[in-house]
């Protein structure tokens, strides 16, 4: 094997993988389509779409002419070592597809992208009626594909290993062990929630142009190019990139919650400047990629919770805030910190505190692994969901802000939950490293300077891709893996601080 | 060859042809997005996305596996009249594509998409500089294109007959030679333009919040069903079926322009009403599309003119506006009817009136065909234009005003603008036997009720998609083949009336 028949292997290998990119960057405008504009009676027609684009995608992942080509490229090895990385990246996604027939992947696409219509629809009627059984196909299909590609580890292990690589059920059951007496502790310690006059700042409405300015600002101070991604109005948040010059950040604006809006933006943000700050030349190889969703949530997590529920923070953004509305001519730096940072127990995951949203996550975990398990019958979840909350933090009023607050298990999204909690974990330890790295962190917050923040997190975790595990990026960030110490302590000050605020 | 064999053999045409028709609704989306959402960083990624879908839609074109199906299909015969108009319409698509490489349609996809970013920009600065290298690429690929379809026929012809079946270049002379006489001789009897009264009311400012719900009316009184579409803010209005469920309108607001928002909207509503009145169930299929563009366009000016610029149609619209927007109280019927209906010289197509229309359009036909046949180059094609534009109508200031006014060149449209000039012949002609066959059209106009004209223009136009050819449609729906007298029989009424009025 000469050098030569390598380099052309390799080379035919890249260029298939960014078709295959390309294809998937239509997939992800139509997805975003789906978020943001398709029409009710366009969902049909968009099921069908994203189905033969998975098979179109499939089928390249698949063909036998990759297995040859990687063959070749493995027999001849190269010294290369991000062309290292990306072989074995592209011999994991080859032998995978490899398992999973055709028919199953299109099936996938066709009813998740149906369920998340159905869902939709059942969160405007507030009743699960018509989606769970949409679900429940959904749940089919997914344990088919675990048992396609688990190979002996149990499907949650399979699950978890697709959204987070090696990730596994003992790990995410290791994590929330450990996080959970820390965080009922912490919780019951807490002030009883509705001290009235902390909440009541955060529902003072602000019309939605004036929310959409000050979220624009957000993009401002954190350096998120406009020219090379959007904003836009959506009832689910989410970021995607569509491709180096098009990442899409979209947000939820409502009246009385502008707080809401602003850290809804901004917990897209991180997600976004991430996607930004990836290599645009390494577009749709696997290395150029953003693979660790936990890596990817440590960064949303970051810049919504380290950045944008800090008392330092706001003592930069108020003023800023008072130029935009009148709204809150009134309030000072302390009370908005107090209230963002209310805590107690609630139905809500995206409206929860920093301590309680660990606990809103485990129980996510516990039923989607019932689910998948097969322990738990999509026909009993409803009641399952809400005697969990019960349990652990307070029982739901309806269908709407209890099982159908989530759209990720209409989406197929079993096992992508743990990465939240990861994140939590992971951004704090980032965040201690960047605070001893750089020099007065609290103070250029407070004087509005993100850049130094960001600019450190673009060189220890952004720009890297999927070059290494998303471990070893942590480790190479802060000195040791992955723990909930960073997280658990830093909280604990936090809250701390708070009450003798 | 049995009958069974034949069913089969038509069965996967059929399938093969929904699944490219699939494809193609997946670059729909992509351009509906390039024309609504794509930033400006986007553009070059977009035009490798619809380079990758061009070239699958067309290796699905060109296979040879529907070589062998139509021959079978064709052996077999077959006595379901919709049978033999899908299998001949395929047969033309098939045998086309077999000329064509498959490397020349990726490649104008992927610099037709380029192109429209550079036009964008070029408008934004006001100068061509950026945009005619591309644009000229544009026209080389065209003529390459042609080059490999055309059989004989003139680069023009084939594309004239590639956006309107059959459609030749004598064909388009004849019409436009024998309209621009009566066109020439109404626009020198007009009144001198700018009579200042009738043209500022036109020119109040209404909040763009308020155009919007006047458009919305406009959507709601002609039964356009917005659970099956949208309607967005662009550039530039376009309408484009993604499929049955969903169909897009896009239109322009400016703040002191609302009329020509409204009538923008409405012109696009003639395009969308047609597209969801198509068949759902033929979706796909080569008899199911709409492929006439004269038809199409004979549907947009029809809503745009003849309802939209009506005396009838605007003492039903008026005080309903009162309702939205206080900013015509004080004006009449006959004001906003005879502002509308404003003739002159101008340099704008788009803000045309209805007797210089054509004259801009035959102006682009003069053009385009130079430009394809060779006889002008793109570098001297600014300079042409101002000159034709000073002969036949009034020379442009600038270059937005000028050659950057319309973006079909740079998409790849050439042959394409004479389609309007058959949209508003036709238009006459099929409002005239609508006008025969129903009782007291105007009245109902005048009432607000529109159902009436577009069910007639459903049941003899729309429902047929691609059943006749375009010409059987206008002869079965008003008794002769399509001819200008209709129309220049109307607008010598129309602007006699309003001599008098």
């Amino acid at each position: 094997m000469t050098v030569a028949t390598m380099e052309k292997a390799y080379r035919e290998l890249t260029e298939r993988w960014r078709e295959r990119a390309l294809l998937d960057s239509c997939a992800t405008v139509l997805a975003w389509d789906e978020e943001t504009y398709l029409p009710r009676g366009g969902v049909e027609g968009r099921a069908d779409q994203q189905a033969l684009l998975a098979r179109l995608e499939h089928e390249r992942a698949a063909d036998p002419r990759v297995g040859d080509l990687l063959a070749q490229a493995e027999a001849a090895g190269s010294s290369d070592e991000l062309v290292v990385t990306n072989l074995r990246l592209m011999r994991r996604e080859y032998d995978e597809a490899c398992r999973v027939p055709a028919t199953l992947v299109e099936e996938l696409a066709r009813i998740t992208t149906r369920a998340q219509g159905a869902w939709e629809r059942a969160r405007d009627a507030n009743a699960t009626t018509g989606y769970l059984p949409l679900l429940g196909r959904v749940v089919e299909l997914t344990q088919a594909w675990t048992d396609c590609v688990r190979d002996g580890r149990s499907r949650y292990d399979a699950c978890l290993d697709s959204w987070e690589t090696d990730l596994t059920d003992a790990e995410v059951v290791g994590v929330l062990d450990q996080m959970r007496p820390s965080l009922v502790a912490l919780l019951d310690q807490a002030p009883a929630p509705g001290a009235a006059a902390d909440d009541a700042v955060l529902r003072r409405p602000v019309p939605l142009d004036a929310q959409r300015a000050i979220s624009e600002l957000a993009l401002r101070w954190l350096g998120f190019d406009l020219d090379r991604g959007r904003l836009d109005n959506a009832t689910h948040p989410s970021t995607m990139r569509i491709g180096p010059g098009d990442v899409r950040l979209t947000t939820r604006f409502t009246l009385d919650r502008p707080f809401e809006g602003l850290l809804s933006t901004m917990h897209e943000l991180g997600h976004g400047l991430y996607d930004q700050n990836l290599a645009d030349d390494q577009f749709g190889t696997p290395a150029g990629e953003a693979s660790s969703l936990a890596l990817h949530e440590s960064q949303s997590r970051l810049v919504e919770n380290l950045v944008g529920r800090s008392h330092e923070f706001w003592r930069f953004a108020l003023p800023q805030l008072r130029a935009v509305t009148a709204a809150f001519d009134d309030v000072s730096v302390d009370q908005i910190y107090r209230a963002l940072n209310q805590v107690g127990r609630s139905t809500s995951r995206i409206r929860a505190d920093e301590i309680s949203y660990d606990l809103h996550i485990a129980i996510r975990v516990e039923l989607e692994r019932a689910l998948i398990a097969g322990d738990l019958a999509v026909g009993d979840l409803p009641a399952a969901w809400d005697d969990a909350y019960a349990r652990d933090l307070i029982r739901p009023d309806d269908a709407t802000t209890g099982v159908l607050q989530d759209g990720h298990w209409a989406a197929g999204m079993f096992g992508y939950f743990p990465t939240y909690t990861l994140g939590n974990v992971i951004a704090a330890q980032l965040y201690l490293a960047a605070d001893a790295a750089l020099p007065d962190l609290a103070g250029s917050i407070a004087r509005g300077e993100l850049a130094p923040l960001i600019g450190w997190m673009r060189d220890a975790v952004h720009r890297h891709g999927s070059r290494y595990p998303a471990r070893e990026v942590v480790v190479r960030a802060t000195g040791a893996p992955p723990t909930p110490t960073a997280q658990l302590a830093r909280l604990a000050a936090k809250y701390a601080d708070r009450a003798r605020g």
